[in-house]
């Protein structure tokens, strides 16, 4: 499957074309499991908790029905749309994702060839395995950075320096992991990131000395969560930017206006794939809530639980202005390395397309609520 | 299982009678599957997508309840009707179905013989294996012709022509297909139409050069929507007929009123059996939308997910004045031919019939929502 | 299992106790398997076409939920009530169920002894094995009458004059099968009743000629609605007997008004066990509907999905003055004869009373709908 | 798994220390099966009846959904509150569980020690196979005692004399268990209580004769709820003590309002745990109907369904001061002894505190409705 079986594990078959037996995003979850070893499956898989708001987060997207349209004229019709004075082809962008080296020697780097080949926008991790700089070299025009609040403001300040000098054109700042935690599965097969996987960006930061606590104090408390960023950290981060700044885990209305009072620019509405808190809404439920408060035309994005193009046009009509897609880019990197992360992203592409030619829209703007059916 | 076994696949057992096991349509499904080659089967079977509008489209019949009456007196009944001026013995329609000599040699001319036994209306598919005129003339009295439009108007008036020539007694415009995937089944087994299979009535047709795309371009919006027809095609097909014109495909109440504005005789609320766009709403949900908005007495069918009689009778009670069955045909087709056709329209009918009885209602007219059941 | 064993089917494994493992209603059934042979049984356990009224008829009570109560003072606590001037044990009476010898050869009788035994009151059917004489003679002090019209004002004349004479108190008029249809179990394995579980009441009623039919005539028009009973019928049975009369298959609360208008003395709702229209609301759902309509203290019966004493206590929580069970004392006479149905009713009993004590109702007219949870 | 491993039945594995496969609530209760014999287990496990409110106390946590907050500043926060004028370090108590020899021979001394190694609040039962001395010498500083009335004013008083002298802080009556039955699995298996599990504490106690019934009264209404208290009783028992007394057992808002009138200082919202009457609304359900008719303040605790950390923070948001976990604790005594114990608090805990951190709540008071996602 593809040309770049040579960099697939040597072990697992190699495939010297796309399968036709891979029709849609879910064959290259089942394929998936064929290509990457079981304990990092489970890690990628898996989300936290009892697994409620993973198994939420795609059954959001089931109960949404829709009406289709008759005889509309969609010759002219496009995925095309602009966000932060920037042109993007389409609404679909890579999220994103951690250490993908850990299912393709290539990790990001074939993401990002499969991001420019498909004019996708990809954010870059953090914690790639690969440097921002060399993906940003890879990933041609369309390009964020996932930010994380580094152990010091200096380090932060350098990290986003880099960014910018790679030439990332917005910075989308993840918040909803002060504490985390692996899924059960990944806890008890022990899973730690191989050395291969680690992050390439942070590879010279010295650590903080850790916090000592007494027996009083909670691991928790007054560990994790006295390290974490605060609404002071965000105020400081915006005013080192220029780029367009985006916050990214917000699922609160009242946290998506008080993002909006202190200048960030769009908000990503997350629930971390249901790797954050187990019992948390679906994204797909939490998107309205959001889009009702925030300033009309307020940038929305959305990821979780997205798995086809009529997903996309489900989160699209129920206010989000693009979408960004996690789990399935590993399942497919993994399958097909970079060719198959462009034939998903083609895939995703073209059902939204037919979901807009079936629904009468012709862009997105007009994908709107009228397209949802609600029951008598 | 019928006279016409001598017709099978000789693969296929014989059967001489049909079995005591066949007491509902559900029963030719079973069979159904020894009798259809797996890539066809899953060609007929499958839907788009997920296949979860395949799915509510029976799940939503089933969630309708209903109340029985008392000593209401019946015996009077009948499930005879008026439409268009023409008298029918009941209200379940053939569904317009292509290709079906796919299941069976004789295809869509046992169908009509089926039609003619049972005094059932038959819509022809522009898509048959039998031409139009063959199939007219084994039908009977009653009727109609589904059309598509063609890649030319002059190709299109030349259908017309054919068909009101053969005797059709309406046109059903077929309009939710504008785009069309096959099931993932089918794409998986790489399923196409064998050559017996093959319209019959397109069969001299010069197919028009297909559109040359840049690569800029996208196949759905510049390729198959620019060739899709647009109101002002529904505008010219209405004067180009004196036959009732009906339009299939309709789901949003919003195209139904704009296709009356343009003097359509009546709709099919239809998703294509779940084969146009996954996540669309149930036939059945859609039904009391369309009912809610047309004048009253509009002619409105209804087709996807019918299994049973009582499954007609609850398509009446939310406002259908006739049904359209689809895969059922197919599967009664392919285990027992005419005969088989013939049978399961009559457990249909019977169906119907004790429903009517046990709701105490006489007549078609007579079934209201005030047999629907709902929960306090 | 009990002492009945002698008349058990002598290939079927003889008990002589009650085995500890039969705690519940749901044990009888399991076990009663082994004891009915497998076309009775399908025939028994059926329900009409897709079978979902009669899953709905037992999903109902699950989904209602209640309340208990503490410190309730319930030392004075009893089931007992009146109905018709007479007083009764406790509200759970046994069905009118036909040709119980199917599965126990002493079939009616032996459930008239465990009646009498239990305190309960027995509803035989016109339709019994036994004829209504002996079943009365065994079953004590409580018992009422099944009717169903007979092919002549004569005939039903002359069953109501028998069961009036063998000192039946009530008659409970069955009107929900003017159209009958057999499961779909039962018509595939060609179930008919074996000659000695035919109806012994009926064995000398000459059976008036089948109306011939044309080809245009339907057979459930024109045929079984034309010979079912009419508001008529039931004016004239009114006047027919002193005894209180119950009409028994009512689910419309407008049916319920006639029914009342008509001098009927009660109601039973029920859709014959799942066993009449499929698709029909479960009696359980259908109960309050008949209830808001009805005058105050009209008496309620309710039959359909009783399999427990907290089911009974749900059911006049929301209505009933009493319950009917059915299927369950066939498995109970099946698994262990006359006692096997004693011990079910023990059960029921014991699970009701102990429902009442935890929900503080010393009588069942405490019970009201207090006790039913909503949720906020 | 633990050092108590001596202590386990000798025919199971030794573990000498906390298998990295338990993560969870639910990995105790899976292993448990291995070290608990199959009798006991089903009278552990079991519900009342068909088990719905057992299975509804879990689904009911699982349908409350969550929103995370970002950004806050959580670095001073506590899961530490008052209660009746005392601390506690968190609101996860152990619920009175009796008998607790039967999963493993330091029975209650395990969980106490368990408990004072935790700074969690035990709360013993009457009928604990350990007497309430020895179990209030091994429990620490936080400890409740259960109290069942006992068959005379005289025993009761004593008993209550005991506990108060033992230096148990408050008293917690249960009130919804005045009938018992065993659950069907433990009937089936014909489970009674070993003599090494008997209730210590009424080794002495000279039982009532039992009352005798006549044929015509009820084991349940003259029998059981003859012998069951009523509310004078509990206005007694408020005479007798001092200590904050606690009802356990109530479900209904009027019982509530009743028992504060009377003096009652706080509530535990049960259905004990499914084992009192089947179909009950689950505990986590009836919360806040309780929550909105006491006065501000009021002290609230709830058992039934809670597995995990979140949960507990779902109970609080809806209205509990504290919650108490039932079988849990004997899974995790069976499986790991005190240490077992420990471990499975310090997971709720842990648990507890995530949920706080990623919802933004640095205090239990700070954990309001507003972290709960509500539907559009």
């Amino acid at each position: 499957m593809y040309g770049e079986g040579s960099m697939l594990n040597s072990e697992r078959p190699k495939l010297d074309r796309i399968s036709a037996e891979v029709v849609c995003s879910a064959d290259y979850e089942r394929l998936a499991k064929d290509y990457i070893e079981d304990s990092a499956l489970h890690y990628i898989q898996g989300g936290s908790g009892d697994e409620r708001t993973l198994a939420e987060n795609c059954a959001a997207f089931e109960a949404v029905q829709l009406y289709t349209r008759v005889l509309a004229d969609c010759s002219g019709g496009t995925t095309a749309f602009e966000l932060f004075g920037e042109s993007y082809r389409h609404p679909i962008f890579f999220a994103p994702v951690a250490a993908q080296t850990l299912v393709h020697p290539n990790g990001e780097l074939a993401t990002a060839r499969a991001a420019e080949l498909m004019e996708a926008c990809m954010v870059t991790s953090s914690l790639s395995a690969y440097s921002l700089e060399d993906i940003a070299a890879a990933a041609g025009g369309r390009k964020w950075f996932q930010f994380y609040f580094q152990t010091s403001r200096e380090q932060s300040q350098a990290l986003l320096a880099r960014a910018e000098a790679a030439g990332y054109s917005a910075i989308v700042v993840t918040l909803d992991t002060p504490v985390q935690t692996l899924s059960r599965g990944a806890q008890r097969t022990g899973f730690s990131l191989p050395a291969h996987a680690l992050p390439a960006n942070l590879k010279n930061v010295v650590r903080e000395p850790a916090i000592n606590l007494t027996t009083d104090q909670s691991v928790v408390f007054q560990g994790a969560m006295a390290e974490a960023p605060k609404w002071s950290d965000l105020e400081w981060l915006r005013s080192q930017t220029q780029l367009p700044l985006l916050v990214k885990g917000v699922t609160h209305p009242d946290d998506a206006l008080r993002c909006i009072d202190m200048g960030v620019d769009g908000l990503v509405v997350s629930n971390h794939g249901g790797r954050s808190l187990d019992g948390v809404a679906a994204s797909l439920q939490l998107l309205p809530h959001v889009r009702a408060v925030v300033p009309e035309g307020y940038p929305l994005l959305i990821d979780g639980g997205i798995r086809s193009g009529s997903d996309v046009f489900k989160a699209i009509a129920l206010g989000a202005n693009a979408v960004m897609i996690g789990r399935p880019q590993l399942y497919a990197l993994a399958v097909g390395g970079s060719l198959g992360v462009a034939h998903l992203m083609k895939i995703l592409r073209d059902e939204l397309e037919v979901s807009m030619a079936l629904c009468g829209c012709s862009t997105l703007s007009e994908i709107s609520a009228s397209a949802i059916f609600t029951k008598i």
